[in-house]
C-alpha cells in the first residue's frame, strides 16, 4: 500500500567495537571522554534515539536528547521509552564515571517516574544522571530530563553492578 | 569524515493521528485491537525500535522485539532501552486492555530489572505485559521480556493513572 | 520454655482518631504540624517502630529515629523495614505538606534502597522526605536515611496519588 | 499526661545471635528452616511487628502477619510500612531459599505498590515471596500481601546481591 502520508528517516552508526584494553587500563571517566565525546557514531543507540552525550565529570554525565516525530506512540506523544532510554545512559554513566581502573559496571534495575509529556514542541531536553551512593559491589544514581524552560519532565534511579574488568 | 565501515538503515512510519473519538467510544481492548493491529506503520515508536503488536486480551498484552545491532550501545550489548521501551509499551497496553469506555490511562512509573544482555545473536524476542491489579484511578501490570528458549531476558512494573476522557 | 536472655519493651499509643474535619479545611503542612508535631503518642506506628517528626515544612518532611536491637533480622543487623518504614513516612509527609485545603493523598508505591546495614551501635538516624513534583494528580518525593555522621544508610523514592477530600 | 485512652503492648525477643558457622555450611532453605521456624523470638522484628514466617520451599517464602492498631498511621488506617516490612522479609527469605552453601546475599532494594489499604478488620494477611531470577551476583524476587478473601493488598519486587561467604 502506498500513503503520501508515509514518512521515513535513516540514521546511520559505526559497528561498535569496544576496544577492551583500553576499558581495562583507563578509569571509567577518561574511558568516557575518549569514548562518547568522540565520532557520536560510534553509539548506535544514540544514533538510533536522537540523543548524545554533552559533558562526563566524576559522578555526573549529561546528554542531551531530540524528541520528533518518530518517537511517537500512537496516541499522539513521545513515547516513555525514549526518558527511559536517554536516564538509562545518562545514570549508568555516572556510575561509569566513577569506576577506577579495573572496575566495570553493569546496569541492574531502573525505576523511572514520568512528571510532563514529551512532544515534537517540547524542543531539545537535557538528561542528567548523578551518582547517589558507590560502593565496591553496588552503586546507585538518579537522574532527571528537563526542558530548556527546567520544567521537569521524568526522573529516575538506577542500581548497579560493581565488578572487576 | 567517510568510513567504509559505516552502516544505515532507514525506518518508516504514518503520522500519529490518533481516533480520539473512537478512543472515547471503544473500550480499551477493542480500541487496541483497532488501531495496533491494523497498519504497524501508525505506530511511530515501534517502526524505529524494530517492536510490534502480537496479541491482546483482557489484562494481557504480546509484542514480539528484533534485537539489532542499531540498538547497541558503546560496550558491545544492546542498550538497555530497548527492554525498557517494550517492557512499557507491553505493560501499559495491558493496562489499555482492561479500561473501559470513556476511561483512559498514563503511565506514572515503570521499574525494569536486567537479567541477561542481549545481543544480535539473541534472535527475536517475547515481551508480555499482564495486568496485576486495575483500579479505578491506578492500576499496575507486570511485564517479562524472554528469549526463544524461554530464557527471561528482564522484568519490571508498572504504575497507571486512570482517568475520564 | 523459660529463657535467661529473653527481652521485652513496652510501647504505648493513643487511639488514632483522625480529625476529618481538620483534616478537610486546613492545609497538608497545617495539618501535619497540628497532629504529628503535638502528642507523638497519636502516631501508633512512631511509637512501635521508635521514629518521630522533627519538622515539616513546604515540600520538607523530617524524621528521626532510633535503631535497636528490637529492630533486628536474625541475621544479626537492623531489618530494612525499619528504614523503609521511615523513608514511607518522610516521603509520604513531604508530599502532604503540599496538599492544598481539600486535597489528600495515598501512596501508591514506594522504592527503597539500601546502601549500609544498620546496627545498635549505629545510633540515631535522620530521614528527610522532600517533593520531586507535585501536580493535580500525582506527586513524587526522594528520601534518604543518615547518621549523625552524614553516611547515607539507605534512599528512595515514592509516588502519591493526590485526591480531592 | 494522663489519658484514659492510653493503650500498651509488651513484645519479647531473644537477642539475635546468628550461628554464622550453620550460616557457612548449611544451604540456605535449611538454614532458613532451622532457624526461622524454630523459636519465633529468636526474630525481633517479627516479634516487634507481628509476623512470623509460615512456610519456606525452593525459591518460595510464605508469611502471615496480623495487621493492629499499634500499627496505624494518624490517618486511620495500617502504615504502609507494615507490609514493606513484610515484603521486605518474604521476599528477601525467598532469595535465601535458593543461596547455595557458602553462598549469602543481601537485599540491594526494594519496591512496592499499595492496592488496598488493611484496617484492624482487615484479619490475618498472607505474604508470598517468589523468587523470579538467580544468578550467581544478583537474584530478583516478587512479592505480595493478600488478605483471606485472597483480595490483593500490596505487591512488590526485590533486587539482591548474591556473594560468597
Amino acid at each position: 500500500m502506498t500513503d503520501d502520508r508515509l514518512r521515513h528517516r535513516t540514521h546511520e552508526w559505526l559497528p561498535p567495537e569496544p576496544d577492551l584494553e583500553r576499558l581495562k587500563t583507563l578509569p571509567g571517566l577518561d574511558y568516557l571522554r575518549e569514548l562518547y565525546l568522540g565520532d557520536p557514531r560510534r553509539v548506535p543507540i544514540g544514533q538510533l534515539m536522537g540523543f548524545r552525550p554533552v559533558r562526563f565529570d566524576a559522578g555526573l554525565a549529561l546528554f542531551e536528547g531530540f524528541p520528533d516525530e518518530f518517537h511517537y506512540n500512537p496516541i499522539g506523544s513521545v513515547h516513555g521509552g525514549f526518558a527511559a532510554t536517554m536516564l538509562d545512559s545518562a545514570m549508568g554513566c555516572a556510575v561509569h564515571t566513577v569506576c577506577k581502573v579495573g572496575q566495570g559496571y553493569t546496569t541492574v534495575e531502573i525505576k523511572v517516574n514520568y512528571i510532563r509529556p514529551m512532544t515534537r514542541a517540547t524542543g531539545r531536553v537535557s538528561v542528567e544522571g548523578r551518582v547517589v551512593a558507590a560502593g565496591n559491589r553496588i552503586a546507585t544514581a538518579d537522574g532527571k530530563v528537563t526542558d530548556e524552560g527546567g520544567r521537569l519532565i521524568a526522573h529516575g534511579s538506577t542500581t548497579c553492578l560493581i565488578f572487576p574488568l
